[in-house]
């Protein structure tokens, strides 16, 4: 830090007056020494902790969102949906999920029957010497930073769904998504699968985490299909959200929870070389969340003479899904411009959406799912070790299983219990007819 | 961390291809080496640091969740009284509180006398040696800490006492409670006296903190009364806050701050044991929180046939107070059913508080007393070394000292000046009648 | 941490029963060890990394206080102000402001060519012994940490020119701020510059951050002249703020970013004096906040006889500003009294400011440049080694550099391109008129 030039050199004056034979407390510490196996232990879960409790915040961020992008008539609802998908998510995760993606010792029958147990953390107080037992941080730390990254797949799905789905059968899937959706592929990359066998690179889940959620809310958003009145005559309706400094508010808590997101997924912060690619990564995730902030400010501009808040926003979280893959190896330079794509993308994809009738309330297949793609595909820019052919081919695996399995999970929930509201309950304003309960019950609708 | 599997595989490997007699840098860090005691000491003093800054945004927190609980016309006094009374406690636990609570060598002429000291940090750039001096951790961290938890405590009065009281009497009961309330029954359990002794267990504050802010506010509402047309011909009137966004957010806000609520009450960090505590109790206290926001999601759906949003927010903020005095030694699962029966205590208790005409505008009486008494209680379910008699002997020594010291106060406030607006200001709006202010100008009310 | 009392005894005791002849892991902490010389690069870079994603949180933070206390009719205008000056702060602060900031060996020619190329983080995966040829911490963290100091700078002149800029003048403006106005002076002092050599002090930039920010806005506010409307027949008019629960919101986001501000800018935490004194910068960050508020609180009451919410949100940042050049020697009542000075001059310089027709919406002069000149005076109070003279001449350097600088910037974009939005847009407001686009859609204006 060049900040402390005079201050370090004054400390490095105050300690070359100290007698050399001083206590033991004021001696420098002795030079290129690691830190200890302990010191390890407790950073490398502190790292967890620390990016869990933040990608926990990327939840208010996605409530925060969705809950500026609907309608007010639906906002009640939105806010139900993303606390209770929090929720569920939690539990179901610690029953099967997180068991179900680290199958331990392969697929034997043991470790198949054991992923159908809950998570267990260590006993309480444990000592360094039963720690060693375990692993190289507290698996109480693994497991809180893991259960985010699940529940933050789930969430992506709740705002292409918006403002006409039902509560019920939409946390009926989240349930298939955070227990079994979620971990089976991602056990393929991060629980030392097949797609991880074969150099499948994927950092911090912009295939695992985004693009499923992506993917699942894509088939939902077909099986649902459009809004009342969205698209008419060939033309698309604005329907514009109700609350933009929400909005706003939950893209500066999603961009504050991708440094856990992304920096966490360093997964160790006890050695120089970790603690320094964590820097990198932090610097990175900040950059590329600016490139596609002020693409699609400049790109909305041209196209539409306006910038569009919205795009804007969305362009910033399109630069974070386009890093999420590789935030690491990039220069600055490169991770500006990986994440400026990603903002175009989304100003091009969101109207491509629309001509296709397919209706995504808050832009999230955009962002999570076409975002996700390309930057699955961008690692091969930056990292040499990188196969296109790989990456692709588990871009495609994933979003296959994705799309089947969630296409069954979706047909099963409509054929037994209907997945859309009325018709008239849609007009109405799902908070007025499925709650009974206004968001902003005293301001009155112009 | 399962994720890394291959990761460190490979780094294992490129440690061995090292040639022994390389760099002291590069060697592996020697096996089972604790922490230097300087690591310990700044690790211990990192986590009440970021545990008491996650800590301090629960005051923000309970501003979002009472400004949304509010009717509009009451916000901007109530944005004014929770930044107020937080300003009032960092002040007076400074000048009072925190020596109170600390007496020191025990209630001696000299303790005492010390205790009307204001607090003292050690010196600017102590060394090491002056540091054991003092304690395993910063004074000033410590502060920091623990001046947040007094002021949780007054902000959890403020939602109960709503759209009624006056300013400065509440403001002046804050410093009552922070400054003396507070502070002397904390000394009781956390300053090492007399229920501490008698093994009385909270591990991070259900009755200490939260009952007790739960008392004074049930205190508060019998002397103020409930609001003018809240209860009419033996009927409850609704009336529903005028921005659930706000509340959502404030749920969120309070669920992340309790994170540091909860994990910082390890109390140090410095050991392998310390580090995997903290992360079981991040584990425990998130799927706490999950547990009482799905029951009372399904509880509501039962008992209304309709999801209550007000109700599940309110759940998760019961399931996180249940599990906050102990929030280390459950399981997942009993962690999970401790939380989630503090949500369905809540679905019932706030109807059974309006039976009583106790009028408390955001439940916090049933999210922080009731909840904090069975969180209390709970844990004999869990701790073997836990007596039910000196659980339930603690709950009512601190809920009558509570209740009769802020009785107290109350009642003085009221003789004195009055402790409640006029009839016609409480009409108006507290906004308007005495701050002349309003916090939504521009929307016309419906 | 008193709290611990018996926890330690118990934990002593524990270590006491082991055999002697346990595990190395089981041994306690050798007495009196530094943290190694990778522990101590890591604490420091991870107060860098927790530092800056706090700092970064102000963003958000300004981005809904400012957004709360314009009229609706200008939100949507200011979100994407907001959100584009970060994300160009991000951008050119690496392009050009950092390496300005920092010119390494002087202002050599090659420094200066150097200054011209962008800024370089250190190599993925470095090992101890690379590190040591960089720095006590690893540049991507020293980066990262940075560049939220500049783009602060850039927050604070979006509220005061709100309303009425046009969105590209204000952005150019925003980049010549990052890009070359900020580094420049703050090289003279953070960079090893001139001020520093005569011994100015500025901690964490009362006067290189916040009074650079408010000089900037005041040289825009005359330039641009005040909102139509603002001052008639010699009254102010009150132009209320749309939404105050944000404009709190963003209040407490601000605090809570201002400990990573002011405690990461003890620039180390590897040993028991750096973390002890982050403590105290943290408790006296904190209570000269809430000096600030109570000050402000109490002389609202006194002068208009209804306390004023946003002189008391303006109060608690004022405090903030305040201890912010000496966030570290005071005692915590000194530093209580610093902020509430700062509180004072707030509620005194609003009314003047408007008394000299300077239209600042937000009040961000009083709040960054007043009390930036009084906090960076007050360090002579405090600090033994601080020369009056030089503050005020740093203060006065400072400024006038600014002022010309910015005046020059602002004058060829209003010479250039027009800073004004036209009167029409201007009262249709800049949303619908330059955005087309309103925040709050559907609530009608009253």
């Amino acid at each position: 830090m060049k900040r402390t030039v005079t201050f370090t050199l004054a400390a490095a004056a105050s300690v070359a007056l100290l007698p050399t034979l001083g206590f033991a407390q004021d001696a420098e510490p002795a030079v290129g020494v690691n830190a200890s196996t302990d010191t390890v232990y407790i950073l490398n879960s502190l790292l967890f902790l620390v990016g869990g409790f933040l990608v926990f915040w990327m939840a208010a961020g996605f409530a925060m969102l969705e809950g500026g992008l609907v309608r007010s008539k639906n906002v009640t609802m939105q806010m139900t949906k993303n606390i209770a998908l929090f929720s569920l998510a939690a539990i179901f995760y610690y029953l099967l999920g997180y068991n179900l993606m680290y199958p331990g010792d392969g697929w034997s029958i043991d470790g198949v029957l054991g992923a159908f147990g809950t998570a267990g953390l260590e006993p309480v107080g444990v000592t360094a010497a039963d720690a060693d037992a375990y692993d190289y941080a507290s698996t109480g730390s693994d497991f809180f930073f893991q259960l985010m990254f699940c529940a933050t797949t789930a969430s992506i799905v709740s705002g292409t769904l918006a403002e006409r789905i039902k509560l019920w059968p939409f946390l009926i899937f989240t349930i298939a998504l955070t227990a079994v959706i979620y971990p089976v592929q991602a056990s393929w990359k991060w629980g030392g699968g097949f797609l991880d066998a074969m150099g499948f690179l994927d950092f911090a889940g912009s295939t695992v985490v985004h693009s499923v959620g992506g993917w699942a809310a894509l088939v939902g958003a077909l099986i649902l299909g459009p809004r009342i009145g969205k698209y008419k005559d060939g033309r698309t309706i604005p329907m514009p959200g109700s609350n933009l400094t929400l909005a706003t508010l939950g893209t500066f808590i999603l961009w504050l929870g991708w440094f856990g997101f992304n920096g966490g997924s360093q997964l160790a912060m006890g050695t120089v070389g970790d603690v320094a690619d964590i820097s990198r990564i932090f610097a990175n995730t900040n950059t590329a969340a600016a490139g596609g902030a002020i693409a699609a400010l400049i790109l909305t501009q041209i196209l539409y003479k306006k910038p569009d808040l919205t795009m804007i926003l969305n362009g910033a979280l399109a630069g974070l899904v386009s890093i999420t893959a590789e935030p690491l190896t990039p220069s600055l330079g490169a991770a500006t411009l990986i994440g400026a794509i990603g903002g175009i993308i989304v100003v091009f994809a969101v109207p491509f959406l629309d001509k296709l009738k397919i209706d995504d309330v808050v832009g999230a297949i955009p962002v999570h799912l076409f975002c996700g793609i390309w930057g699955t595909i961008a690692v091969v820019l930056t990292n040499s070790d990188a196969s296109l052919a790989t990456q692709l081919y588990s871009i495609v695996v994933v979003g296959l299983f994705t799309v089947i399995a969630s296409g069954i999970v979706w047909f099963i929930l409509k054929v037994a219990m209907g997945i859309r509201v009325s018709e008239e309950d849609e007009i109405t304003g799902l908070d007025m007819a499925e709650m009974g309960m206004e968001a902003y019950p005293e301001f009155s609708k112009g």
